[in-house]
């Protein structure tokens, strides 16, 4: 079973353990949320819930190489705003754990996701289309059980742990984290200051520079390493501002609208960075038809379509539009926003030996730009002589 | 002649109606750059330089009727970045010019644009389509004449004006001001604090409410009046705050890239505020069909292309599109950004009464779900299943 | 209940009004597949069955002015092949009968599909949408019931018509008729001649006339009529030369691939006559949005999405690009295949008076062509002599 | 120079090498139009003309390799009817001709078109673009020369050869041969049966197999061999039935409308084919998003935009996309038209064993397709209860 340590899962445990008598193994897919300190807790804990086995699955680098890597190379804001962390994780995490499920020739597989949300909807299509055969467990979904009831049944079955709501739920993962509360169940009111799990630490203005190659995050401030270290060293330069923090407005997969707040620190700078090179090394048409395909890329992976095979085309075609993305961005943090400020690459086309733009330039003479204009127009011409006549 | 009162154009006035004996017609389209002061000001200079006759036209309102409106439907930021405030302002410019051109049975139409730019393309080609029989004059184009050249040219002439070029140009209108400089004319720096029009003379935090019907902007912080002067509150307001600067990488109409600073407080409020009401009130499809006509929308009248009636067609879908977004949007401005708190609007597709995302919910079971995910995961299911065998 | 005549709606209302005991109220839609004979038969045979009322709508021109209209505007043809002929159909079905059923407020709605394919999906997302309070019955889906059983029943309910399976199902309507039958169950063979309703009645050439009123059929071979008319009259006309067959192979709404074949003469003749006419009135930029958008438009139309408010957004698109497609096309029919041979129309964008492509013309200079392919050249080459250098 | 052996260049190569006194050096490239024989005519005909050396390049393969297989991985035909046969051969001609030039140091490089089409965009594009330094010549266009005047200059340069305008036009390759003439000057009439290189030979019906490998055709009728030799291959076989004319009527890059003529058996069936196989063998949105790329594939190859890396990135997406598209296609050629029986390949999606569309089937139970439907119609009843109620 998927076991993350929070209450949802911690009642199917006991309950799967305890009520149904299932030899109960516990797998648990670390995408950037957990800690080695947090990850000994929840091991410690599932075995109190009765699990017969606990596997923690490292799957940062894996995160980073299937998903957030292209959503870096598409720029993928859902709805202009989200960078899908939750979305993108959970597909990593139904993989791995369906996966594990076969290594262990798992008859069933179990999530504690409720029939509600966007999870369900990815964990069991994931499941079902990599391992047909292992059938579905979902304790939460079915009982249709509220917080109070599983908390009562942990009680009962002798686990005392304190499982008081916290105020706000929160999921942190590389790509960002997610923060519901009172004030996103409706549509009128901000998240407060004390909901986001970044506090602002700093004062003043920082440049950071961000290395590109091929797309990839490989520096920050000079220091070369992993492109998902890299983001964690970003996200903890960033957080100190209080930088990242939005509400994200999306359809769910079973049709509602939704709301969250996340906070993305990493993930918002890290597009709008390599974003703005690409502006830079791309042609026009690379940026548009980017855009079309990205913004595609986005809804499938939030629906949990990961994979269907279209997605591999789409990330040929991002692989390729990569090639020349490698320069340096300068962005200057401040507090809650960052400004970027240009970028160098070998790569530019923004080059003053072609012209500069709106300069006097030597690229072509007067008449030459006026048989451009003139040819260029001719669509149009013939189209409104035409109609001022008919 | 096209008149702003600028180098370019004063030289074009003098060059005109002293050098080559032509009687001159001054025109100057107000797209909410001018002040009645500075329409004064540009007036009197006019016959200074020689002009017949001088003609101020105030398009603010067809401005906004033409173009903005259907920048705010689509929510058109070029690159996700640029309001596209010039390239929009010179489209109108130009029809009104050849416009009023028509009216006065002119022979020829001037312009002071140069050869290196979009500008030249925008008027040349609206002039052209609308105005077949009218032939285009262009000297400082046909003449690669320099700043200086210009300048001198003027003094020689007795028009001792101060040409000192200021160090950034900058040109405002109703949907932002563009500002250029040394900066922008390579890619690796920002513009300066002092190079943007406004300064920020405001701290802290306001809440502004935006009250939109239709799409439409229809009052700020409950003052009811025209979308185009409630934009001029909202700048006026934002503007204290120093929110609204960015630089623009783009694609030019001639092949080169070009990069321009501008400040757009009002242009990026309710584009982001208008955006926010849509997630809300548009289903998904609209969302994402709407963001396909946008991007070219903003693409052709980019390039110049207002009269290609492929642009009536996109407006039609806009329009249609907005039956619905109606509401208040809720922003919260500081110095040199702005949140988006929330929106109010009995058009909300997110309404407790039909479930809450995520929640407990009764507007379907279990199984249900079940169902639902087992369908919509068919075709993966075989595509994996055809392609585990094979 | 939606009742058609066939054999699974007889045994519904057999079934509802026998065995339940309900009050069962027939309506049966007619989209262009009954002649008023048929209507007549289906109604003694309603009675037979046991309903308390029968009512027949005639929805020929409803269907033409929701549906059709626009899949011609669009040239819908889904995946390039299929007029969407039925599933176009079962919306204004669906519709229709839901509406009647609010008017004499039924409690209950049923309907004859089986849980395997698409019209399920259709009708019962379209009632639901239209009619929340109304429930649905679908005795076919509910006891998957196959052929045999259904006629087993009828025939101990005394009901002894002749239910022997012919070879091949037909569904007729105004836009086309689909034929399954064993071959279209797998993916290697072709319908035979005789599985298609309409046999080869003429040889040799006829040309056509077909007269288009703002995207509109408004006369075939100058009859002027409605546009329902004219595409019956072209259907029949086109029917004596076997033309329009063809087999679709695509995606169902419940995520199998499907086959079916299709006899859609009027349709296919429609839709390429009408873009020829399109290719020459509308611009290069309306063309290529447009097709974006009707391969959207089918799409969600395929999926019973037509109540989505984005296909109302759709439609003003395509209403506005058709403004001036107005002309005359003229068609060659022949045995099996038809050749589209030229068009007449005074919106002709390909006008000799602006040049004739290829051939000598005074519209441009050498010189002006020379500038126009430099500047437009632009971008591509600052593109490779950068990448050349680095 | 591009050396042709019509009359355009015929005339250049008198004209460079008499009049103007250059070391001409001729090159053909034979994109599949030229026999051995032709190329021998060609070569002894040149030296006639006055070059000093005679280049003939075989760019079959080359062809194929570049543009081909993407327009058949594609599906391309321009506004859904032209293969872009003279498009394509355009770019792939004007490349091997300038790197050909590079070569021999060539200081000048010259090409035969006029300034009226789409060409000379073609040539001097790619040319500008892969060697910006080699000064392009093009007398044809520079002079404005009528077929007269280049006839009249050749026989008083002493080259006595027929040059009496055929009454059509013909330009030949692998990929179809283009026909103009007077017909398609306007917009009204076909081309006559005897204006087509084939003419029909052949009566009855004949089935065909084409075999397909990851979306190459590889086998006609089980003879493997290479896919330029299979699609010569199906060109003979089928245009012994006169199959594959059309009329293209199109926008050309200087803003025309423009007609042409064509015969293209092979592109047209093998591009029918290859979709029908993807149709069976890729899921739906790789269907919709290929579409979409493949669209824009096509019209930027047709206005010379084949060195954009964007091209490239499109071809990466192709190239996947094309990974299960292997198996058989039945095709039964006819006088004038052919029709696709069907399919066979281990990779059909369309598979007895998921479930047959529209039967009764077990992969689902009814209350799981209620379910399914339910959700997934959900978006639509909030909306239309939200509207309904407001």
């Amino acid at each position: 079973m998927a076991y993350s340590g929070g209450l949802d899962t911690s009642y199917c445990a006991v309950y799967l353990s305890q009520d149904l008598g299932y030899e109960v193994h516990a797998v648990c897919v670390n995408t950037g949320g957990f800690t080695q300190e947090d990850l000994k807790t929840i091991e410690s804990n599932a075995y109190k819930m009765g699990v017969s086995t606990f596997k923690a699955i490292d799957a940062v680098s894996t995160f980073y190489d299937k998903v957030v890597k292209y959503l870096i190379y598409g720029n993928v804001l859902k709805n202009n705003t989200y960078p899908l962390s939750v979305s993108a994780e959970r597909i990593v995490q139904a993989i791995e754990i369906i996966e594990y499920a076969k290594t262990i020739d798992a008859q069933f597989i179990a999530h504690g996701s409720t029939g509600a949300g966007n999870d369900q909807v990815r964990f069991d299509m994931i499941f079902q289309t990599l391992a047909p055969h292992i059938e579905i467990i979902t304790p939460i979904r079915d009982g249709k059980l509220s917080r109070k009831q599983e908390i009562d049944y942990l009680i009962e079955n002798g686990i005392a742990m304190s499982w008081e709501k916290s105020q706000y739920s929160v999921n942190k993962g590389l790509w960002g984290t997610s923060v519901g509360g009172a004030e996103t169940l409706t549509s009128l009111k901000a998240l407060p200051e004390e909901a986001y799990p970044s506090q602002i630490q700093k004062e003043g203005k920082e440049q950071v520079k961000l290395a590109f190659k091929k797309g990839e995050l490989i520096a920050v401030n000079g220091k070369e390493q992993s492109s998902e270290l890299a983001i964690q060293q970003l996200n903890d330069l960033a957080s100190s501002y209080a930088i990242g923090r939005d509400i994200h407005v999306g359809d769910t997969i079973v049709g509602m609208k939704g709301r969250v707040g996340f906070e993305a620190a990493a993930a918002l700078i890290t597009i709008k960075a390599h974003h703005l090179l690409e502006k830079h090394t791309l042609t026009k048409w690379q940026l548009q038809h980017k855009d079309y395909l990205s913004s595609f890329y986005g809804m499938h992976l939030h629906e949990g379509q990961y994979l269907d095979p279209v997605m591999r085309d789409m990330e040929a075609f991002l692989e390729s539009s990569q090639a020349k993305v490698t320069g340096d961005v300068y962005v200057t943090l401040q507090p809650y926003h960052f400004t970027l400020d240009g970028i160098e690459s070998v790569n530019d086309l923004m080059n003053a030996k072609f012209g500069t733009y709106g300069e006097e330039n030597k690229a072509w003479t007067a008449s030459e730009a006026k048989g451009f204009i003139k040819i260029i127009g001719n669509s149009n011409k013939i189209y409104n002589q035409i109609h001022q006549e008919s």
